[in-house]
């Protein structure tokens, strides 16, 4: 009798439920249902006041919604028998994080502080803690803290503690009122288990915690705010759970509201790119998978912990218990193409485009496709969003560099998926200059499905072959995973993520493999764009920064 | 009784009569010639022979049929006497030069040469000596010629020297039977006039020629190619004009070709760029006349020689009699603009130009114009097409900094147009620099009347005071001031071409004032180009070349 696991993956707008066949890994069915409330950047539900520009919440509610309508539909649409079912996983975007009473219940849910938005879910993208994080980036340097070199050497203002500075100065009541600040990542698991149990994920890669060394000493935290000097000890946890652990079974109320049975196994909680590396077959040191989309998140796994210069993070437990998973990430990726094709492109291109049947990007692609590498003569640094790794510097802007009058727009497309790919490049040497070898590379995300001509250049550009996830939902997909895991062999699942990702993940056939002649063309035009990363990434020449805060001046 | 001069213009494609009135510097009427044989850069005329794809020949014949079509439409347009016109001046395109016979006949005139096409004109941009020019200019540095310093160290292959060797070297009966090489501008007035009267403008700022040295020493030429060792006593002449003087009268047989009277007064030939300084009532030291179109000439008048780096020329009488004439030049201004109209802008400019009744260009000016300068964010160095002035490298290309995810296509238009002001300025600063005051601004050419925003910008970033030229045909009309001048104060014209710039030539009612608080901004963003400007320019990087040179590895 087949035995099936149910992933859930919630997303930025929409939570999307996947029923996965535990033994052969095919998808079965999907559900995807949009939060109700989405974003919240402008005002909270029932207020007509409006949100400071730089905030981002949502509404928990909306959550609990995505299971009370998914899994019923997975189960629908699949005919499958809840007594089949033998865990359910999920995982989420971070930081994403909220206040709650000591029972679990959203401080927004209560009455009396549903007006304010400090009780909120504060999103992932949430951005109004950046003067703390600023702060905080500077008190760490000056007291010397060691764990600062763990992060690329900078904390985001996206990350849990600049959020939680953030309420405990603007919103002191808030502060105060809260039991519990908790990613909700565990959160929803806390919902379905009744069982706080925090996820080594997200509190390694956005909280400062570290497995042997735990989190910063109080006197850190003092040294931040006085309000947060035990901040650890009365609104967080010391018990931190590596991936791939139960984190209990579905409650009642939960079992009735999702149509699956009590005890069903629930995993520790997730986060979205993380979960998608086991899902893409990654679990080996020397694995990496790139998720590409609008930007990519670079996970790799190693056998040891080292220092990398401008990753984002390094955690023990935080991708596949045992192993050490490292972050890092480009912060456009996609975003450059799609900006291109909005910005850049003339109209006869969209003219060919329509008689031809192809997308402007499909068109794009099949004219640089035509092209030699190195034929256009151009060199970009795709820094159009800043530069996440290994540069960490928000401030940096995009370049161009090599144009003449014969310069087609394709030249310019090309040249900009190169730059995507040095920018990889960049980060692979980076982890193997620190110890870390990168022997292996799968993508995943929407990008490697639409561009042929990207994987290609990618695989010639790193000089590695590029495998292809077979899932192309592999959030949703690897929390599946993660589920059968929970569940464990006695009831038809798996003891490890390891073995999970042996029987369920699939890659694709197509393999890129990297063309030689291509790579040593490409291996000169990458040390042309280390030279301009390096002087304009590392203060020789801070041109971008001038012109970015003389942008501002003149606004 | 009013008193008339014409002009002829001799450009690439075609050649332009105007007919002025000398006293009020009316435009009276105006006739254009297509050239029957136009460019010729694939066959000659009558043959199926294909040419090197670096060549660019005209026939001589053309020029005389200009003559023949356009004299007398402007006469019978305007209705003026052939008694009332008291000089035809003409300038021309250099070096555009010519073999010929002892009497000026030009060798392709011949039937045993017609075949051979060394023994046709060689238009300015015929790009076949680009070998010889680049050991002319290797060995006058390694004999440490002091004359290359006047012309920005180094001499273009669209120079007579290196077009006549190569003739010598690729076609010796041709260098042979050759009496004579003659720049087309002196060859006109040779016909007009049975003169041969060499002109100092073309003889300096493209035959290596000096009022006060000569030409190089005879051991230069020697050292170049034997043939060439007595090139300068055997085919050119020692004997050079000064511009305003008068060369001769018409011939009988021209009279009768043009309908002028017998012995009407010809000036000394000119320069088409250089004619357009007194046409724009540019005469005086410190006066700078910027021939705007697709790339830009400056033509600066000074009261002292003086080595300026990165100039084309500097000569004695090459402009303004007395005085010395500097030359300078972008190699790609409006050319810019064009290039990012055809290759940059989406299609929803386009509807949105074609809904408004605008050109694209116009949709671009007036979203660029919203903007205040710094708030693009951007800084472009305006290389597509090489740098003239003051680098002096063919091999530069063009770069685009600070780009994000925000930035608009009108965005890139404005740092294109700044890109060429700044590129202005370095060439004014050069001068300056080196001890030739620019006080005075006067732009000329098709750029200035069609983009207010432009003008506006370059009298911002340069901190100068802009007029606009008052003629549309700068060329032909400054032509005709010449054959005022030619002609006398006897009958109605003048002594000198000072003298006929006072009266004839007028500037625009419209003025460019720099706005000081642009001008602050604009002094910071200057220095940010300045800095780009030198670390592409001056060797520190040379990325640029190394992606040349790789482009044209892999083609």
């Amino acid at each position: 009798m087949a035995k099936y696991a149910i992933g859930v993956d919630y997303g930025t707008e929409s939570g999307r439920a996947v029923l996965v066949n535990v033994q052969t890994g095919e998808e079965v069915a999907t559900a995807v249902h949009p939060y109700a409330d989405g974003v919240i950047d402008e005002q909270l539900p029932g207020s007509n006041r409006s949100l400071p520009h730089d905030f981002a919440l949502q509404n928990p509610q909306d959550y609990i919604e995505v299971l009370k309508v998914t899994v019923p539909q997975v189960l629908r649409q699949s005919g499958v028998s809840a007594d089949d079912v033998i865990g359910i996983g999920t995982d989420f975007t971070a930081c994403t994080m909220l206040p709650v009473k000591a029972d679990g219940t959203p401080l927004c849910f209560l009455p009396e502080w549903r007006a304010n938005p400090y009780a909120w879910v504060k999103l992932w993208k949430h951005h109004a803690a950046q003067p703390q994080a600023n702060q905080l980036n500077e008190t760490a340097r000056q007291m010397g803290e060691e764990w600062l070199k763990w992060y690329g050497g900078k904390i985001s203002s996206e990350w849990l503690i600049p959020k939680i500075w953030e309420t405990a100065e603007k919103a002191p009541e808030v502060y105060a009122a809260a039991d519990k600040f908790v990613e909700a990542a565990d959160w929803i698991v806390w919902q379905m288990t009744g069982e706080e149990k925090r996820n080594a994920c997200t509190a390694g890669y956005k909280a400062i915690w570290n497995k042997q060394k735990g989190y910063p000493q109080n006197e850190f935290f003092a040294a931040l705010h006085p309000a947060l000097a035990d901040v650890v000890e009365t609104k967080l946890s010391r018990e931190i759970y590596p991936l791939g652990q139960k984190a209990g079974g579905l409650t009642a109320e939960m079992a009735r509201l999702t149509g699956l049975n009590v005890g069903t196994a629930v995993p520790i909680g997730n986060v979205d790119a993380h979960v998608s590396a086991p899902a893409s077959a990654v679990t080996q040191p020397g694995q990496m998978v790139m998720i590409m989309g609008t930007s990519t998140c670079h996970i790799l796994i190693g056998d040891q912990e080292r220092v990398v210069e401008g990753m984002c993070g390094v955690v023990e437990d935080g991708v596949v218990p045992g192993l050490f998973g490292y972050e890092a990430g480009q912060s456009c990726v996609g975003d450059h193409f799609a900006w291109f094709v909005d910005n850049g492109v003339p109209l006869a291109y969209y003219e060919e485009a329509q008689t031809r049947g192809l997308t402007v990007h499909q068109l794009l692609e099949e004219k640089a496709a035509a092209q030699k590498p190195g034929a256009h003569g151009l060199v970009a640094l795709d820094w159009w969003n800043g530069n996440r790794s290994i540069l960490v510097d928000v401030d940096l802007t995009g370049l161009i560099i090599g144009m003449t009058l014969a310069t087609k727009p394709e030249d310019i497309y090309r040249a900009l998926i190169e730059a995507t790919a040095y920018g990889t490049r960049v980060i692979i040497e980076s982890f193997e200059k620190s110890g870390v070898p990168v022997t292996e590379l799968v993508a995943a995300g929407g990008l490697p499905g639409r561009n042929k001509l990207l994987m290609q250049i990618y695989a010639d550009v790193t000089g590695r072959t590029i495998q292809v996830t077979g899932t192309e939902q592999a959030g949703a997909f690897g929390s599946a995973m993660f589920a059968a895991v929970a569940a464990g062999t006695a009831v038809g699942g798996y003891d490890s993520i390891v073995d999970a990702a042996a029987n369920m993940a699939r890659l694709q056939d197509v393999v890129y493999t990297p063309i030689p002649e291509h790579q040593a063309v490409y291996d000169r035009l990458f040390a042309e764009y280390q030279l301009l990363h390096d002087y304009f990434g590392r203060g020789a020449n801070d041109v971008m920064k001038r012109l970015k805060a003389l942008k501002a001046e003149v606004a």
